[in-house]
């Protein structure tokens, strides 16, 4: 039945981006179940078989100019004979890639305006329908005007994420997916850029482990009116996201994307203190999480929540991206335009557009099937979605 | 604003009750906030204010005969002049009553037919609006006709809850809510007798702990397809439920009520060992939660989350019973008949009426919120509902 | 250097016999490192190198006549080429031995007297150094003489762990060394025997997880004379042993042996509940562990500690056996005899004989090495023990 | 049949001497149990009613002039009558205090000179026996020689807890008690004039909480040969000295004693991030600590172990003082000079003299008793030490 290939292109071949091409491969050999995938159950009219990886960048020196099936074993994953189709093209470092990275950049020895032209050359040649960034954190800001973004970019002042959605939705032929903090689909110029060009960027900042644990959570205690007194969060890992969050600027910038949903799910922000907290290498990929709740219950009582979680990290990125692409197609195939603050609020930290109001994740949920089943049709496989 | 009084009768004046009876009168003289009851903010029509405790009733000797001002010192609570007014009434002990109680019960000495005569006497002189049943937990089956009802009644064969049910509902005058896993609201003989005296139940067994915030989580997961290996949930406590707990009967009675959901959320009924565990007296009323769950996520990778807790168990449920007074009242009054399950999928771990699917607290709360929408006018104090 | 060959039976080829076997046998060929092995570091004359799988039995119709080799993948180990050596003889089952288990036992027809003397045929022919049991937890009482022994054993009022004590002790040429609940270290006559025969009995219950965690802890907080308010321990796992303890007076038997240190550590017996609690079997044999405990600290404030934990079960006690049986030889031949309170309380939940008090583990450790020192002329492979 | 009388000078009037003082008093008039003084049950010569409080220093202006009866219930403490005796005097701010405290200190106008012969006019006049140091956490370095002790200290280059030390020292009448991490007991200058002047010097850092818990527990696992893989501790509070030590110079002072030990205990230095992780307000002093291990287990297989703790940082710590006052006053007089590794090693988490290996806490515990047993002719109230 699956008439449409979706091609994706991957900025960023990291463990999430290997996983995901891996694990696609798998899927669609019928070798591992859909786990993970959250709409995988929601038939939204593009199987997960139409999804296609097209093309792949990034700027480590041992990964470019290597296919996929090369990469997959430096992440423990088998070499899936399929993966070699795709070779890892040189990417931007801009000045925000992580110092501990040796890389292998198109800006290593080129001008900026020559590095952005040599970067659209492999967009002409990939010709991807989604371009998906799961770079390394960055600490960035919104950009408001298209003049400003232009301007930034060739002064080299942008972070490696948003020059490549610059470059990408100048280019004007692919959406865009951004699972990291820097602001893009919380970026007015970005959003109006897609408007204009009829695509759709999605963002900002996959919401994985335990920050949409904790809205859930949040929203269970507003629920029943408990006063939440403190929330202490606490996440340490071993993969290179958490090496690179070790650099103080890009901490502070993922733990903007994890606590900016109290005050809409609760209607006051409590004492928090919730952020990636350090590097420990043999924890892998596998990140532990601690987290400390404190509320009061009726009569003035006290009552005290402790969540612990080892969780692999990028496998959960990889699931939803899955998703991402599929929907950011589909929806802009359907005529949506800008963002989709209603997969955005489901999927992310930092739900695009700007100031986008916070909901549940559990009520998100239900919003975007709703404006699944409007615009694309979209319906449970087994039973109605509305059962 | 306050035009009318709702009358509440409080069946086992244990430690809910009185925390219930104690806060609601701190309440009325502003001396606490409504943390942990969770309509505190929405209008339907009925505030709080307008609860007055009408009469209570239990079988312990301890306390029959003692106002409330007596009994709330007992648990550690200030006596409130205030509950000077209210003096607990003899109960019904039947056979299902713990075994360390030592009781003072009107069918101690009379015959069963006598001793609910006594009772329908005491709901004469006290004309609750609401009964509500917080009683210790009692092993039962659904009651599928009135005429079994009755039968059995007589016979001594119904445990205390449903022989309380019976006698308030014949009497037809009331609507009854039901805090513990007896089947009540999910017996079909008590909800019809109730549509036909236009009057409502409402339960069965409040849901406060670990047992809504598992539904919430299984839904999380669900909505990511995450697939779920196990759930291992341990309950501890010290006080006089978990005391009645050990009694292998009851401990069954109650874990039924807390693993119902499983199959409605998540599609399958995953391995799991959910149980209140056993009695430890120094930890008080505030029991202790342990619980571990572990999925697989995308591409096979397991992760594990654990969830432990120190929760206040009777102020949880001591705080719905200032809602569900005035949820039974009002939504009887605006025409509602037989139970609620928009409420009581919200409130309750086993919802009526019997074989009501289960859904997330999350959703269920913004479908309770409707229907008091659409029949009560309700509104959110500060802002529209819908916001 | 090793001249000794010390030959091994197994009693109870289940999952801890079976990766002490495999683990023996990757120790020997240098594949894997002794992590786990207590002793590991101590050079008390007798290396890993001289231990020797001599025979192996057990009632499970699966393993009966297979060797170890193939028993191995059972388990989900590699079958190793060495371990085709041993073959599974059939066992006794008594009365004792779990109802799901399908026997091949030599007491499944023959009466007790000819079963009983075929495993004595089978001690003559294996010609064990050392026996130890690893067989399922069964409920016993502690025997005081020999006659007594006797007549219980020829009537069937024996477990099965009591029975092959009596049967090795008589027989007269192996020390024994019990890890399961049974009364075996703990009964006067077993010792008196062992005594007489120039043997050891050491035993009982061997101590891997929380409980000798708990041991420490209490110590821990005795020694800031913090007052133990209450202590609350969940054991829940997947293996075959918390199976057969679904069964009530197992999970009794295996409880005592669970909190009986804590009137020696603290001096006063707190508030507890320690036991193992369920069966969940996609835990598997990594066992999940959840402790409550609480104090009364300075001015008396409270303090709380949580512990949850994911411990391997079976190769936790592999590894002690490890010890275990060398040690059972070396101080046998050192001239020892009956038991040996010093190494039996370091490695075992009811350390033998009956009565003998508890201490900490870490105190018992010492202990344990000032006596290897004294009777073996034990030292720390790197550096001498005393540093 | 208290002959003597211990002059205890407290240097930081916060919550541990506040808790501390209060404490002491409630003890002498029987109103609480010596919960949380871990030397409580063992008569060593000196009963804690032999301890007085003499004299308090402080440089937070809300404090200085008030007595501690004033400044008791500052910190939730009953204003017992006998705490009205001692009175705050002004003490030495230097460059180390907290820049959110405002100062009423000797040194606010005065020149250091001036300011230091102010502090030892006070110490003529309370004439202590004992100095305890509980002022905030500072960054520090060992000082060598007295030389560079009296260079630095008149330059205004040592932290105030340095500075103390060396006033108090120089004044040659009292032995001093450093509960913070600066390096005094680890300063070989402040050891050598203790040693010259017949005094002891015992420090640095009181271990109270999670260190030592982690100390026994890495002992625990070592003498098992687990291989610890990684160890990632946080710790959160509310109370000042966490808000000191979101000072990047204090919180890596703090981190430096908190993971000094693992060598000593472990043989190795497994990866581990352990440190104070952060101030939330609403946690009070009852701070929140999450602790993650994992190690590998016989077979190599991988176990994970989980502590979260709430514990009363303060009192933990005043509870110490009631032994550590009485023993610095018992052993001086005994005859011990400079420092005493026995007592450092269990109370403290670097323990003095510089380079003190570590051991267990629980080892280092019957240590202590056999050098009191040794030096004082201590005994357990009830029963023999060695029993």
């Amino acid at each position: 039945m699956a008439v449409d290939v979706v091609r994706v292109a991957l900025v960023g071949q990291g463990y999430v981006a290997t996983i995901f091409a891996w694990g696609l491969c798998k899927l669609k050999k019928g070798e591992i179940e859909p786990w993970g995938v959250p709409l995988a159950d929601v038939d939204f009219g593009v199987p997960v078989e139409d999804l296609e990886i097209a093309g792949s960048v990034d700027v480590d020196e041992r990964k470019v100019g290597k296919s996929l099936r090369e990469v997959a074993p430096m992440y423990g994953l088998s070499p899936e004979p399929e993966l070699g189709e795709v070779v890892v093209a040189p990417g931007l470092k801009l000045r925000s890639t992580p110092g501990f990275i040796r890389t292998k950049a198109l800006d290593d020895s080129k001008p900026l305006a020559d590095a952005y032209g040599a970067f659209e050359e492999w967009l002409d040649d990939v010709k991807p329908d989604v371009v998906v960034d799961v770079t390394s954190t960055v600490a960035s800001s919104p950009l408001y005007s298209w003049r400003e973004v232009e301007e930034k970019a060739y002064r080299g002042d942008l972070p490696h994420s948003q020059v490549y959605a610059f470059l990408v939705l100048r280019h004007g032929r692919s959406s865009y997916v951004n699972l990291q903090p820097a602001y893009v689909a919380c970026s007015p110029a970005f959003v109006e850029k897609a408007r204009e060009n009829g695509l759709l960027v999605l963002g900002d900042d996959g919401a994985t482990g335990a920050t949409p644990l904790t809205v859930d959570l949040a929203e269970h205690l507003k629920e029943r009116n408990r006063r939440v007194l403190s929330i202490a969060q606490f996440n340490i890992g071993g993969n290179t996201d958490f090496l690179a969050l070790t650099e103080p600027e890009r901490n502070l910038a993922k733990e903007n994307t994890k606590s900016g949903f109290l005050k809409d799910i609760l209607g006051y922000e409590p004492p928090h203190f919730i952020r990636p907290t350090g590097y420990l290498e043999p924890l892998g990929d596998k990140k532990f999480v601690s987290m400390h709740v404190q509320w009061v219950s009726f009569g003035g009582f006290t009552d005290e929540l402790v969540v612990n979680m080892r969780i692999n990290d990028s496998p959960a990125l990889a699931g939803y991206i899955v998703d991402l692409a599929r929907l950011a197609y589909a929806l802009a195939k359907a005529g949506l335009r800008g963002t989709v603050p209603e997969v955005n609020r489901f999927y992310m930290k930092r739900p695009g557009p700007l100031d986008a109001r916070h909901t549940s994740k559990i009520q998100a949920y239900r919003e975007m099937l709703g404006l699944l089943e409007e615009k694309l049709g979209a319906r449970l496989r087994a039973k109605p979605l509305s059962a």
